[in-house]
């Protein structure tokens, strides 16, 4: 990376069910607070990456990125929309690190948006599938709880645990999250739940229950960045992109000799290690990406952080909250804070900035003292985009 | 720009209507012929860019760049989709150059693709409404006929030209596009048309008719893009973009004051002159984005070739054809040469560089000795891209 870059803004909206604003209105309130934040005026923003999956689906409205950009102020800025599917945002992220590590821009906004309850479970379902293969797998029945179902038996039958185990091991993951996203006021769903809540919930495609799976979500979250240098003028604890990574698969039946493992993360994350100089024993938090409990265990393993097959007992052990060997997912994560799928990176970063900026005490989640945190999206059958950021 | 950045090969679909190939399909195929022009292999390919508009409404496929990557052997690379509406494919060219200028990448792949047809004319119209504002303005009936009919009347009014005038200077316009389309192989309508032809076609939406206006069209077009260093190692001319610029506005009703210009376009190729040390008289052809026949006006005004106002008397004297002041759209523009919207950009990408390489002679359409051409394409209600290309 030529220079680095850092985040000097961040903006946030509640994730709910059925926001009763526009994507371009939820991005512009999240876009003014990281802008206001950031000491900075919307004029003073050079360029504008969106992430955003389904916005003409949703409300009729594509292009999102230049309604936000003229509708907050920065007139005539370039303005990006970015697709990677549920990385939407972070491909956003990711690219416009570049931009400002490679000296062509020095102040530039990042946001996510999403809107996807209006439409229905069923519906949403239905458009969300078009992000995994549409021409062979999806007609044989892959919308995404499939997809996991499968992931779920071959984790199972790989790594030789009882499905009555895993399950309970995978209950452990989101009984986690509704827990901490208590603590989180931006977080969509607000309430405890038992190992018997979610071994009890709607069968939605066998074996993955309603609450092995995240909610709908509408909500927005943006950020500014910053070349270091500028950001040291503005505000008093930037927090650097130190690692950014990227890979894509194609479709699931071009992974099987690999799945459950996804080769992508791996890959991607690998990127971000090696140019952070960093290894999984140095992140101090990590936010990943739990669209179904399985998938956690599986990316919490991708990303280093335990050994193949054993997440699920690092979990029901405590190992991935507050004062334990990783903290995973202390936002609430998919499963509870909420899964807008294209503000879904941003708000990653988001949660990983303020922890690294010491933000979250007053919550009650504040990883102490934290220099380096992870973030890690999955987008659609395979885009895996993986950040690490570092406080000064 | 940190380092030059070259056009090493290029992949051209026939556009058409009613293509059977998906976009993957689509897409791969002219992806490997820029792979094999550009003399390596698709393991060389370090990150790949794709601007696509409407997969998901067209065929139920999003994320079209990963399936891409996976089937032509671009395994586990970045790919990423770029969406600014009509001028996607340019957003993922420009994205793509500074990815390699910046020393980040030394290869890249970028493509565009669409299949706008199998939804009928109906449908296509409604789901292209989607990138004007969809909350205020599409109720109106701002579909993008609509749009440019308003553009039309302002124009007229603005340089106080007569509307049955301006008819036909705008009728000029397609029927030079139609009969350089015929030397384009690539081109979707192969027909000559006379003024009676246009003036006495359908209309749309008053005052634009059928023949002022670009078809519905499926296609694909592709680029490999290195680093000069790289570029001169593997091919013979080796195209540079010498210029890159973009910016965007809002709804329409935000850029009142400006209309018929449109202020974003003038502001992006400045930034490509600017870059470029170049000026308009350098230029020794365009590909401009001519969606229907009063756009080309408006953009070869905007571009700096014409004074405001004449731009249509320009076309009626034959100034913008072979050997004219300003060749413009040699390739038969969008209104012949056809229009699938997230491969246009990239197109006029291909056709440019092409100019460049001298590879037009057998098609009886090339520009002698052309040094630097430049691509202007507008997306939705205002997105501009420009990029200025130069031969070595």
């Amino acid at each position: 990376m030529m220079r680095r870059v850092a985040v000097i803004g961040t903006g946030h909206s509640k994730f709910c069910y059925n926001s009763p604003k526009t994507s371009v209105e939820l991005l512009a309130e999240v876009a003014m607070d990281a802008i206001n934040e950031a000491h900075i005026t919307p004029g003073d923003i050079q360029a504008v990456n969106v992430g955003n999956v389904l916005g003409d689906f949703e409300e009729g409205q594509g292009m999102v990125q230049s309604f936000l950009a003229n509708d907050i102020g920065c007139f005539n800025v370039p303005a990006s929309r970015f697709e990677g599917a549920c990385a939407s945002g972070s491909m956003a992220v990711r690219d416009a690190v570049m931009w400002v590590a490679s000296g062509y821009y020095d102040i530039m906004l990042v946001g996510g948006v999403e809107k996807c309850t209006a439409m229905g479970t069923g519906l949403a379902t239905r458009t969300f599938a078009m992000f995994g293969d549409a021409r062979y797998e999806f007609p044989a029945g892959f919308t995404f709880p499939a997809v996991f179902a499968l992931l779920t038996h071959l984790y199972a039958s790989k790594y030789k645990i009882p499905l009555a185990t895993l399950k309970e091991q995978m209950a452990a993951v989101s009984i986690q999250s509704h827990e901490y996203a208590m603590k989180n006021p931006n977080a969509q769903i607000q309430k405890l739940i038992s190992k018997e809540d979610v071994l009890n919930s709607f069968m939605v495609s066998t074996p993955i229950q309603l609450n092995d799976s995240c909610p709908f979500s509408d909500g927005a979250a943006a950020l500014v960045i910053a070349s270091e240098e500028t950001a040291k003028k503005l505000v008093k604890k930037p927090v650097y992109f130190t690692g950014i990574g990227q890979s894509s698969s194609g479709k699931l039946s071009s992974q099987y000799k690999y799945l459950p493992r996804i080769r992508a993360r791996e890959l991607a994350v690998q990127q971000s290690y090696g140019m952070a100089g960093l290894t999984p024993r140095d992140m101090d938090l990590c936010e990943l990406h739990d669209c179904f409990s399985i998938a956690a265990l599986i990316a919490a393993e991708g990303l280093g952080f335990f050994e193949f097959g054993t997440a699920g007992r690092a979990w029901e052990k405590g190992e991935t909250r507050l004062g334990g060997r990783i903290p995973i997912n202390l936002s609430g994560g998919l499963k509870a804070k909420g899964h807008p799928i294209g503000a879904s990176g941003v708000s990653m970063v988001y949660e990983v900035a303020r922890q690294l900026r010491g933000d979250m005490v007053e919550q009650g989640r504040q990883v102490e003292g934290a220099k380096h945190g992870l973030v890690d999206t999955l987008g659609g059958d395979g885009v895996i985009i993986s950040m690490i950021l570092s406080a000064a």
